[in-house]
């Protein structure tokens, strides 16, 4: 079992977490709950793996899909107690993203695979399943939420991998390195406000009235 | 021809249905129509088979496609007469997702997948084409309707199919099966108001004020 | 290089254009601009490559990547200067959908389809990358406006390349003819408000009160 495999089964527990939270959200019954935590769960490395023409990691390893489940009911049973059932899903998502990103990135390298293809998978594999989730309960995509960093932080980690590899410090140096810029930045949107410019549809410069 | 193959044949027709009667309530034109039904009705499928990476069912056998648009256009021609389209949906819906998860199951079967993977590829084969259909439309996704079985119907027949064959009762018993209990639950939730406990965002027994 | 590759190229050129339009809208960061823009840009043509089992064109040639990027840079300083960013956006989607039908076509003649597969590979390259478009973004998918031609625009396109192409007309001649039908039509359905009869819930000839 290589690190990458390694960093998929984590990211699995944590995005059905997420997942699960979301169907709380939606008030569905615990099959509902299954549904949803697994969707997130595999969604994005399901994507990726059908890209790059690799079975995906549950087909072969169903152990993974046991795992989603659990989590579903874990939070069935629990999730009455949190305060705040977004701001979990909001904080447990950053620590996924984190996870799932250089999982992204490891499997990429793994195939040989150019820098800009080893980006991208960074990038689909952190925020596909999340997407789905979203989209599928009818919550506004984190992704899409206006100024936070998302998408950014997940291609700002992956671009460390790259970087680190390129310089020599491939391995668990580049993807360990990887997850804390993930996180880091995630955080700091979420907690500090931190964030880039976003796009207005009229430019300070000229304000109509 | 197989079994599952001819389940598949029966599930898009009937999906396809489904499928022209969201478009009838979006108010598409004909070719709008023709194109939901065909999401619709080999959507799940397709998904199926890109993961488990074989060639969908329509890019070998096109005539799936024509009976797909065949069911468009009869909707087209006739759904005014409907008293609810709503409710014809809701029932040919149950009908599609009793078919195609044997379908799926009997596929996953036939590829030699262990009982997990079963599980779940009887679970993708019936709910994302209706998924699909409903995400692109904009109603609210049958799979999260609350207080209904929907994917638990899926799950259970799936597990019906499962069990059966692990007691040696494979083939057409154990797909037969796995479509009456689907339909079965779909059925008693639709007109009996059959359900699971849902998720509260508050537990009863710790009402706030 | 065949020709339909450099369709591919085009579109996903023009495609980035309106996925950066349509973050714009939705008042995204930079990173935010380059990620719509590039799930618009190979959105449609990697669902296709996934189906028909090829690597998608990006995985193999990351150039395009870089292209969409650059597109959605531009995009990102300019487009508080349009007068409107949606008008622009339907008429940049209209020249997308014109070059990536055939490019879709192309691509499925290449690789030995039958002709309702070929049609259908039309279809999708050239709706699906603005579809994911739209449903991310939250826009009303471009698909699905009343009374506008979008996905007829396309089958009409793809059936005119099979048409000519079964006349001994293929190569270049039956994809220009293509692309000429797709833009026709779809910007006489914009500017004209050419249009199919829509579904209605009640017909004409029985209204009530």
């Amino acid at each position: 079992m290589t690190g990458a495999v390694l960093l998929d089964y984590a990211a699995v527990a944590v995005f059905a977490l997420t997942g699960a939270l979301a169907a709380s959200r939606s008030q569905l019954d615990i099959v509902g709950f299954i549904f949803i935590a697994s969707l997130t769960a595999v969604g994005g490395g399901t994507v990726r793996d059908v890209i790059l023409d690799r079975v995906p990691l549950w087909v072969g390893d169903p152990v993974l899909l046991l795992v989603a489940g659990v989590a579903a009911v874990l939070v069935f049973l629990t999730a009455h107690r949190l305060e705040s059932r977004y701001r979990a899903l909001e904080w447990l998502d950053a620590a996924a993203l984190a996870i799932a990103v250089p999982a992204g990135v490891g499997v990429a390298l793994a195939e040989g695979m150019g820098w800009p293809v080893v980006l991208v998978m960074g990038m689909i594999t952190g925020c596909m399943g999340g997407l789905m989730r979203d989209v599928v309960c009818n919550e506004v995509p984190l992704v899409l939420k206006q100024g936070e960093l998302y998408v950014t932080c997940a291609f700002a980690g992956a671009l460390v991998a790259v970087v680190l590899g390129a310089a020599g410090m491939g391995g668990w140096v580049a993807l360990t390195a990887c997850a804390a810029v993930v996180f880091v930045l995630r955080a700091g949107s979420l907690a500090l406000g931190w964030r880039l410019p976003v796009y207005h549809s009229r430019p300070p410069r000229a304000p109509k009235r």
